[in-house]
This record gives structure tokens, sequence and C-alpha cells, in this order.
């Protein structure tokens, strides 16, 4: 009874208002990385941003304080992304090559899509020190969870003995430079240069796989 | 007679001038993308450069208008050089494999000197959409230059057949992100990691070179 009367309040419940407020903030905070990736940071003002979404700056200031705060939050909630992509496939039963391959294929999906694209276009670079500081943080957890896959990979004998640092930098370069590149309505699908580029990674470029003395043809 | 009465000249020779004057403005260039490369480019004011050259802000003046006109040309100049890159290796006798490597270690060191890590870690998104469009026409051109390489490399049989824009962008993207965790005092010497990085691109991170099969082991 309690229940059905609440319900038919005209004012919401708190717990409705503030997961609505939360929809809202997430939406200006896609809006804005969006319009960062298309023009720039420092090309994107608060007003392209209101007037993306139909509304006025002042709405804007309503669930963010400043621009700054802004890509901090882009940014962060993309490098979290980046960072969760390795706890979503581990687990499984496959070898470390195989997951070594989903986490990469993960990487390569997040950098192309809004939080992800902006970690890579636009980065952490135009704020802060403190900002900085934080964001990589998170970065260097990223990178350290692709250094001990790789590690165990070798250990393992599915990956070839290489320095892991420098392997998981190749892997991360690559893969990042994705977002720099990929037009979403360009002739590629995200999915198959995701592929294409990981499978180049995994089996290089030169053609030793295929003459299996591992030296091209001269 | 003549010669030897103007070099006696207090006043310098107008070349002699020009020359000195060329050689400042590069050096102004330098030391401005040395500070970007390291504080970022926002966080750093003509004042700290004119502070490292231990000059005042009016002497920086004399050689280039404004800050954005030294960005431009930081990445105009490292674009330059990584453009000129497969120039300098072109023409020698061996393979278009051989060619490839050659312009990918060239690549890899441009972009650990200050005007190549300044095109990465800063680039052009802080300029005008004419100045960046200028640099774009540059990065299109190096681009290029890695796509016919590899397009030669799949027709040689020395690159494994591939889509050669994926690869193009898939090499540039490892080699480029050197610049992002390159520390010039670190353990590893840039020609070090680019040998290493350069390995791993050519025959991949899976064991599939080694164990003849093209596929890991399981």
């Amino acid at each position: 009874m309690q229940d059905s009367l609440d319900s038919e309040s005209p004012w919401k419940a708190s717990a409705d208002r503030q997961t609505e407020r939360e929809a809202k903030r997430v939406a200006v905070l896609r809006t804005a990385a969006r319009a960062f990736n298309e023009m720039g940071y420092h090309n994107t003002s608060l007003d392209d941003i209101a007037r993306r979404l139909n509304v006025t700056k002042p709405t804007i200031y309503y669930y963010v304080r400043n621009k700054e705060e802004i890509l901090f939050e882009c940014v962060r909630i993309g490098l979290e992304m980046l960072d969760e992509a390795s706890n979503d496939v581990s687990g499984h039963d496959g070898s470390t090559y195989d997951e070594l391959i989903a986490v990469m294929r993960k990487y390569a999906e997040i950098v192309t899509m809004d939080f992800g694209m902006c970690v890579i276009r636009v980065g952490e670079e135009p704020l802060t020190e403190e900002s900085r500081r934080t964001l990589r943080s998170l970065k260097r957890s990223i990178d350290r969870k692709f250094r001990r896959l790789i590690e165990r990979g070798i250990e393992e004998g599915s990956i070839a003995p290489c320095d892991p640092k420098i392997a998981a930098f190749t892997v991360a370069g690559a893969l990042s430079w994705i977002a720099r590149w990929y037009q979403p309505n360009g002739g590629l699908s995200a999915h198959d240069i995701a592929g294409q580029c990981i499978d180049l990674l995994m089996n290089g470029l030169g053609k030793a796989a295929s003459s299996g003395d591992g030296r091209p043809p001269t």
C-alpha cells in the first residue's frame, strides 16, 4: 500500500532522481567526448556541447563544474573501461595466448568508442598535474596487466621470448593508434580492423610464419 | 682583396647573418619542443622557453611570432623528418623487406628525438584548422610511403598478405607509441627499443614462427 502510494507521487523517489541525474551526467560526458574527438579539446566550447544536447550552458553546469572536469571524467571512464577489459576475459579456459587475444580485442573495441577514443585522441595533457597523476596511475595498471599476460604467455610457451615491457607497449601502441585513424562511417568495421591488427601483431608482417624458417624468403 | 676586407668588417656578411639567425631560430624551436614534450604544450609558456635559453621573451619574439607558430614549426619539422626517412633508405640493394625495416628503424629513431617526439606527444591538435590541414597532408604522405612499401613487399613475397592500410597503421602506431613512453635516461636505449619493437612487428608475438605451423602450441 505504502509502495503504491509512493509510486503515484508527482515527485520522483530519491533513488530514481539520483539514477536519472547520473544518466544525464553520462550523456553530457559522452556528448562532450564525441565533440572533443571530432573537433579537438581546445576547439570545443561548453556552448558547443550544450548545443549538441539541445540545452543551455547553465544546464550543463548542473552536472559538471567546467570543461576540465568533463575531460578528466571522459578520460577516467575510458581508462577504467580499458583497465576492466582484462577482468572481463580472465578466468576462461583457454591458454594465455587466447586470453591475450581476447584482451586485445576488447581494448581495440573500446578505443573505437567515445570515451576510449578520447583517451587516445585527447588524453590527459590539457589537465592539471594532479589530475594527470591520477590518470597516469590508471594507465600504469593497464600496462601492468598486458605485461603480466605476456610474461605468463612466455612461461607457458605460447608467446615468443621477448621483453614484456616492449611487447606490451608495442601491442598498446598499435591498438591505441586505431583510435587515431578509425572513422565510424569508413569502409572498415571496428571489428574487422581489430581482427586484422591483432593477427599482424601475433603473427608478424614478415612471411616467416608461412615459410616456417623464421626468416622471410630472399 | 675585396673578400678579405669584407671578412674584417665588424658587421657580418648578410649570408652569415642569415645562417646565424636560422641556427638561433632552430635552437628556439628545439628548446620549445623539449619543453612541450616534458611539460605539455599548454603548461609551457614563452617565458619557460626563454628561461631555458637564458634570454628574454622579446628575444624569442625576434625569431617566432607566437607559441602557435612554434608548435606548428616543431610538428612540421618532425613530420618532414619522418617523411624523409623513407627517401634516405630507398635505392639500396636489399629486398623490400629490408627496406621496410630500415624505414621503420629511422622512424623509431626520429620519434625519440625532440621534433619527432613533439609530433606524437603534442601533435597538431591545439592549432588552427588551416595549420592542422597542412600537417595532416604531411602525415598522409608518410602513411602512403609505408603502404607502398608494404604493397611492394606483398608482391615480392617477403611480407605476409594483408591489408596494407591496416598494416601501415599497425606499424606506425607501435613505433609512434615509443615517443609516448620512451625516457631518454631510462634503462633501454632508443636503438635497442627500436630493434626489439621492429622484431616483434615483423615476426609476431605468437610463437608461430618458431613452431613453424602458423599456430601457437596449445
